[in-house]
């Protein structure tokens, strides 16, 4: 009998999809791991192999089931899955946030978490409803990213806020005060907000901190939405990166 | 007889999925649409009221079909598609371009076209093997942009060169010589030229132009390809955006 089935948001577990994310989980967060699938259909050397060795240090159980991992996996050529146990990390204060108000498409968490932290911004609040973070689409498209970042969910808009009441507060939106280009930062941690891939913020966040766009052309609508958080994290960040 | 089969690469024609972009593609490359398919399972007011009329207008056959939509359409809820030729649009001297060396991902292709077009660059040259603009999906990810950007297919980099000897050239790459944040950019138009979402450009792109790094933390291998474009686009148009 297989214990572990397709992913629902409601599970209390969450899986990782291929060698490389699977590596990635037993580095970042093993003691969470609660079994890795390896499928029968590969050699065992290169990433299979260090799967194996690292989940004997650590004391993980492996289980060799192409009938799991055909069910788990909806992409072919899938040789390893690794289950493990959903985590709460509390964002922290007095460090860079993102917030995403309502995001909905899963590829698009995914990027803007690796972006974030490309950025070094590893602490991300999702105002509710959201995305589901655990969902395996967002794990892969993080490619493992979002086992180094610190994701918090809140209810309002308003409990994030009363939380973090010490940061700038940075909105963007089209209808906006002011031109990213123009933004004076100050020496207060930053809070880039920004809404939902097709509606954006609404009017009620256009006097909350400073509001910003970057200005694009007419041609377009909007810029995508993990496009527009990648050029925000840039500039915002630009003379604090270490290379 | 259905005439129209799912596309494939060697097709002369393409087509838009969905009623926003065949409008889209009614309004800006009507002269190339062969046909409109309407779904019965939707009413025949905005969006579809809107197509017909411009079919009408433009005489262009308009066929209501839902087996054939089922076909060409992998999604559910398609009530549009356009049927168009395609076409060659060969990218323009002494204009600022993208240059993209054998990309692989057609939703991050669309979303690069989208983002270009949004920041005044309409202008690509893709250097093969690359992903064909003309699949629908990439059509779709662009939102319609494609229909508003020239893009053109070369050989070598070295066929790109050869006809674009004014361009300012910066090669984005890991192993680069400057950062972005200190190019100084002269009067001449500029290429950015981008490597493969996997693997990047390779070394022998070292010396051609400019090479440039987006910095960030060594927590990620790289950025996305989509959202390394978009920075870079960001950058280098910063003062030129009219809003």
């Amino acid at each position: 009998m297989n214990k572990y089935r397709t992913y629902k948001k409601d599970l209390d577990y969450s899986y990782t999809l291929g060698i490389s994310l699977t590596i990635e989980l037993l580095t970042y967060q093993s003691e969470l791991v609660q079994l890795v699938y390896i499928s029968t259909n590969t050699s065992y050397d290169g990433g299979v192999a260090k799967i194996i060795e690292m989940c004997q240090y650590k004391h993980i159980p492996v289980e060799f089931n192409d009938k799991i991992i055909n069910i788990l996996s909806p992409k072919q050529n899938c040789y390893a899955i690794g289950i493990f146990r959903k985590y709460e990390l509390p964002i922290q204060v007095e460090k860079n946030h993102i917030v995403l108000v309502n995001p909905s498409d899963s590829g698009n968490l995914g990027t803007i978490i690796r972006t974030s932290l490309g950025f070094g911004i590893r602490n991300m609040a999702i105002i509710r409803p959201g995305v589901d973070v655990f969902d395996p689409k967002v794990i892969r498209s993080s490619m493992g990213a979002i086992f180094h970042v610190s994701i918090e969910y809140f209810d309002r808009f308003e409990d994030y806020i009363e939380r973090f009441s010490n940061q700038d507060l940075y909105t963007f939106m089209l209808d906006a005060k002011m031109s990213i280009h123009d933004i004076k930062m100050t020496k207060k941690p930053f809070s880039l907000i920004f809404g939902n891939e097709a509606k954006g913020l609404d009017e009620s966040y256009r006097n909350i901190g400073t509001s910003v766009i970057i200005p694009h052309q007419k041609d377009i609508d909007s810029l995508n939405l993990s496009i527009a958080v990648g050029i925000a994290e840039y500039e915002f960040t630009k003379y604090s990166i270490n290379i």
